[in-house]
């Protein structure tokens, strides 16, 4: 397995391109990501009650065909709660697209990223797309990653290759994400190319893998987002004979897919609004994987937690604190505390606290529980909580 | 039933006092309630897993005697996850307080707040102790609610009087609490004392009910304490005829105490650590009574819908995003949304939103989501998140 350049279009077959359309007041917005055959395409979606238009769309337009050739997305306004209007603003554009492209307008896909509650400004973006298709190029991953961001620093792109069956396989991916980001769902836009020939079922499977142990491990404010997209197509192009389900050649996959999903899901953590340090919660030796998880999780979400982190502080009685409000099951007597490494807290009690405080001065901090009495484990990403998260959050639409 | 003075001591018998004994570099630290006649006791205890050393000492009293003569408590400290000795330390000052004051140590409880996971300075608490006693009075309401405060910009005292079966009655409180509140509990730590003559059935009873609709109702910052305690002594020298269960004095009782634990409820929010808003959220016509607290309380702990409003931001979107990340059931066509009393969705689109911007400059803010499925209803009182409250917790310890 080799990292390799071309992001979203290192796979044979794919194209890829990114413009400003003037939803956002400067900076590109709209990205399209075309491949030349239809791929197999697998999706997973928020689990927010409220979904976006775009996911409406892409969902239904999936759930017929399992193939897609293109996938139309455009940062600066989320095009959700916005009714009937937002559902056939989404089917226009996604038409007007395929028309530009030449292909069935059910195998375009779409999604989008921004603002909750306006409605898509459909002349403009409409003005834009031909120019969008001309723009469709074998480098063009770099502008379809860049026109996906809203607060992102951070662009987010990976591109590996490995052998099976004979054959170079490469995967692609963009990402983007860095507020509203939570976990128990496929988090946030994430766009996926393959040149793999892979059956739909082993495809839909690695991704649902790969997720649940990258994105789904992520979470910046625990807020779980309407428009939340994990795409992978899958062209074929590669030549290698149909990978299915539980052959090496689908380890092989799920191994390559797993590492670019992590990547970016880390990237992603990085990124988050205002943070300024890369936490890594890791819960063990629980009863049960459901407790491993809360636990974690409600550590990872403690706003005194982060907080803390964010001010180089050995408060680990909120760390504790936190555990002991979650629903997962321990004793405190057989809980061990592990802070950067160090043991801080064993037998109903702290030790080791001032050898901890210039530990924490690094950007990543490693946390684990070790509630000695069972054999279960769970590990997340978060960030800390800082002044700045308040001031992006406190003004975003005005 | 009227307002009056007095605070704690208003009720016939009870004295109390506050002192600055080391704990704190600065301020009051330690506080005295004591009632003349051992009283009839009842108290709610934080559900966290992790208890700190004065609760588990007060639990053990209370469940054999269910009558106590006074309580210590001390803030800048939470006595919490320090193991054997913060329990030994627990039990001995509340023996010395017992014996200055001449009572049986068994109706000595005890309270903590501040840091979690350090020893208290014992010597200096101990050296502090006889002057406390001496400072009892009942003028001392002022200085014992002041003692008990951390991060508390606000005191919170009241208290007030009614008639019944011929009798003048008096409930007094103090409260403290800024951060650190979240639901699910008997929130922070609230002292309530009253000369009713009372059931502890009843008693117990009237305190339950209350709590579930006044501290259970408010969230700062969803972090469920270790320290939590709510403790309502009444002594019975009021003179009235035992007050029992279901009676028009239970009634009467049940409705005056509900009265003073709102009270200090809202406090407690309005005084949230850097909170410039106080946020009221009713879920109504709800399935269900579950539903309708899941979603009151998802949005409640929303840091995206808390920064917006801190920004006077009117994001709408964020509002009903976390509702449907709730577990809570809705149907998005029959949703209604109110804000500061101005529907501004229905039907799945939204209205009005130019009328709200001017409206949320106000400094309390109300959200009401009518669900239109059903009858059940909640409400809760939460505050905005901003820049201070980083700013406070970043650096609590060092």
């Amino acid at each position: 397995m080799k990292i390799c350049k071309g992001g979203i279009c290192a796979p044979k077959g794919f194209l890829a391109g990114g413009i400003g359309s003037g939803i956002k007041n400067k900076g590109l917005d709209l990205a399209l990501i075309y491949s030349r055959l239809p791929a197999t395409t697998a999706a997973l979606f928020t689990k927010n009650k409220i979904k976006a238009s775009p996911n409406i769309v892409t969902m239904e337009r999936l759930s017929k065909n399992r193939r897609a050739s293109a996938i139309l997305i455009n940062s600066g306004n989320a095009n959700c709660l916005t009714g009937k209007k937002g559902l056939s603003d989404a089917r226009k554009l996604t038409s007007v697209a395929a028309k530009l492209l030449g292909i069935n307008k059910n195998y375009m896909l779409c999604a989008s990223t921004g603002i909750i509650g306006k409605r898509l400004p459909l002349h403009k973006i409409e003005k834009a797309l031909p120019s969008l298709v001309k723009k469709l190029s074998a480098e063009g991953s770099e502008y379809a990653s860049r026109a996906i961001m809203t607060t992102d620093n951070i662009r987010k792109e990976l591109s590996l290759n490995f052998d099976t069956d004979g054959c170079n396989i490469k995967i692609g991916a963009i990402a983007k994400g860095a507020g509203m980001i939570s976990p128990h769902l496929a988090t946030m836009l994430c766009f996926i190319s393959t040149d793999a020939n892979i059956s739909y079922p082993a495809l839909k499977r690695a991704l649902k893998e790969a997720t649940e142990e990258t994105f789904n491990r992520i979470t910046v404010d625990g807020q779980m987002s309407t428009n939340d997209m994990v795409v992978a197509q899958a062209n074929a192009l590669a030549g290698n004979s149909t990978i299915t389900y539980g052959t090496s050649g689908f380890k092989k996959f799920k191994t390559a897919l797993g590492f670019v999903l992590k990547h970016l899901a880390k990237l992603i953590v990085k990124d988050g609004e205002g943070a300024t340090k890369l936490i890594e919660i890791t819960v063990k030796n629980a009863l049960n994987y459901n407790d491993a998880c809360d636990i974690a999780r409600n550590i990872a979400n403690s706003p005194l937690v982060k907080t803390a982190i964010y001010g180089e502080d050995p408060n680990f009685g909120r760390i504790l604190s936190a555990a002991g409000a979650s629903p997962g099951f321990f004793t405190l007597g057989k809980l061990k505390l592990y802070i950067q490494g160090l043991l801080i807290f064993r037998e109903g009690s702290a030790c080791n606290l001032s050898m901890l405080k210039g530990r924490l001065a690094k950007e990543e901090v490693y946390i684990t529980l070790d509630l000695g009495i069972g054999k279960a484990s769970y590990s997340l990403w978060t960030t800390d909580l800082t002044e700045k998260y308040i001031r992006i959050n406190s003004a975003y639409t005005s």
